[in-house]
């Protein structure tokens, strides 16, 4: 039983920028040399989430328009008045879509369907440079 | 330490199928023998999602028609134009409740509530074969 | 490798009532003395979340504004009709947020941003003693 951190950095766009970062979890777990186990992805901040749908161009733009639907971005929080910024439903939408996610593993891959892609939503308003853990603990 | 993989596999009746689990995860944990760990539960494909809530009739319409509130069914959404079908509604769904839990064991019993059932969200448009992996994790 | 349970408990006030509860984690990763793996955060109940956000007192109005907007409280659900009270919407938040969360660590620190702090979201009409399972798994 052995337990693996890998850190994924990725340059996101901001606000609505959905990226499939499945190819590097894949990476990592074959980098283990691990059979068996489970990959915890886990993105650092509070104005991103994990989550997984089929990666293509009009689900990309599905995504977005959900999310501006439930959380509408031109409008202000409370919490803009904090720090007198505007990411408000930024923190929002990563705390309703959240930021970790558990993938079982089986003889080396990701148990994952073939339309089921690992996806980085990046909420924030600005560009960031993301880290995200991808955590592999198995035999 | 060991790690044991149990495939639970369900057929469904499409949208709105919901079905409670719990025992299937159960099953999975009691033949295991272990005693302390986690079990990650986790969907294979990306029309469908693991959730909790109460399992009962009226909790059941109700997150049908939560469902239908925050993303309905009955219009095109952007995916339905790049494979020509219907459910992109499905995809969103999936995404925004989530593919995988990962449940705490104590004394061979999942640390569930009385009240809160593990259950498996079927959103596609038409039946399918679900593919569900408990993956215990413990000692 | 080792797995450490430890039981957070909360008392609650009911309905909005959002709890930072990262110092807890935090502790309950600093008695177990393990350098790295994860902690999975897990709340007995379906009518509480586990989710991550920036917590400060505008987000928290936020927060509770968005749920207002996603689930309303000021009215009758079917799960209502089923035990004759009135707490059907805690239900659907629950089901909404999540139950769980899992958080890598390394060099015995919680892998969490500055601003991303753990939450017990309470969703329940009356005030709760909440039991939460941190559950490290590591070495």
């Amino acid at each position: 039983m052995r337990i693996i951190n890998k850190k994924i950095k990725i340059e996101t766009k901001g606000a609505g920028d959905l990226l499939d970062i499945t190819a590097d979890v894949a990476d990592a777990l074959k980098g283990s040399g691990l059979r068996q186990g489970s990959v915890t992805v886990f993105v650092i901040g509070s104005t991103a989430a994990i989550t997984t749908f089929e990666y293509e161009p009009g689900m990309i733009k599905d995504m977005r328009d959900l999310c501006e639907k439930l959380v509408p971005s031109g409008r202000r929080y409370n919490h803009d008045e904090t720090w007198n910024d505007a990411n408000g439903f930024s923190h929002l939408r990563a705390a309703l879509f959240g930021s970790s996610l558990t993938i079982p593993f089986e003889e080396s891959r990701l148990s994952l369907g073939t339309w089921q892609q690992v996806v980085l939503a990046e909420f924030d308003t600005r560009p960031r440079r993301r880290e995200i853990v991808a955590q592999i603990m198995g035999e």
